[in-house]
């Protein structure tokens, strides 16, 4: 096994990679959604929690659906991606503990706090989304991240059936369109936002 | 440009990486730190935001300090680890956006609104935090990160001069001592939290 990602791979995974607003007329298979989860629930969750719920919205009705619940500008981003994948947890994810986390009872430390669970199924999913991503990226694809949309309506729509789910945030994958990325924002020096003691 | 990362980048990010507990007495340099830093912050968050402020606990009395607002159990990982980051938020990371996202007004979308402050500045943090891991593995490191800590006295401790910053969680980073892992706990199929639709 190597010990370090190649200087190609980083530029891949984070220097030359952008968020896209326009996508190629490229499809993106069933297979290459499977292998994005495949790498994404590798990724460390607290405890194994494992809290995200993901709806790969790959139909057209299926991101119609979405694109309904989402703000002008990202209506067409939803529609023209081969596939909108919605980032959502489960606030009782601790029903799931005595499977994924056999080895101590951790149901126990989440039953009855239900703004523990929120608070570590929103950081948590919010974990599995940027492997998500990352894992996409690794994959050759490229993402779009947004979170102008109605998240009320989105888990309305799409976890009728899970009431103790929630939509957070979503993300169009496919194979970008360079021409539609805005210049890179500006990023800051280490000083800025880090303190090293 | 490679379009993928190779199978052994796969491996060393996500399939074979494992969360550490105990760490090889070898030190991680002020220039890996950095490193991991320059990567991550290319990583996609809403806005550009970069909500996310890093403590990167190095010396001796940074790691005590920090190791007296942890749990019995991660004290030992925080006191042993090379490094232990503390990952934060801005709650009002709003006020940099002129200057961060700079095409667009974006601080006034924030403006008198703290509750979707936190919520952007949660949700975005944990990101950035990902991307720190995925960062520190793709350079050849191990990551250990835990929640086992108390966010207020931490926030206290490390934030005094920042009363608008908040300690969200923690990480070790160094290189791992492969006998301290647990057990790989189970991985969920993909049928069992995704829909395909």
């Amino acid at each position: 096994m190597t010990n370090t990602v190649s200087d190609e791979g980083l530029d891949l995974l984070f220097r030359e990679a952008r968020s896209m607003n326009g996508w190629l007329d490229k499809e993106v298979s069933d297979e290459q959604i499977h292998a994005i989860y495949e790498l994404l629930k590798m990724g460390p969750t607290s405890a194994n929690q494992q809290p995200g719920r993901f709806v790969w919205c790959k139909s057209k009705e299926a991101k119609e659906k979405l694109a309904e619940t989402a703000s002008e500008q990202n209506k067409k981003k939803i529609l023209t991606a081969p596939v909108c994948v919605i980032i959502g947890y489960d606030l009782d994810f601790h029903e799931e503990l005595p499977w994924l986390f056999p080895h101590a009872d951790a149901k126990s430390w989440f039953e009855g706090d239900e703004a523990a669970r929120k608070e570590s199924a929103f950081r948590n999913s919010a974990l599995q989304g940027a492997y998500l991503m990352l894992a996409a990226r690794a994959l050759g694809l490229d993402c779009g991240p947004m979170s102008g949309f109605d998240q009320d309506a989105a888990t309305k729509a799409f976890f009728a059936n899970q009431p103790r789910y929630r939509a957070d945030w979503i993300c169009s994958i496919g194979y970008g369109d360079r021409s539609t990325i805005f210049p890179r924002s500006p990023r800051p020096e280490f000083d800025t936002f880090n303190k090293l003691l």
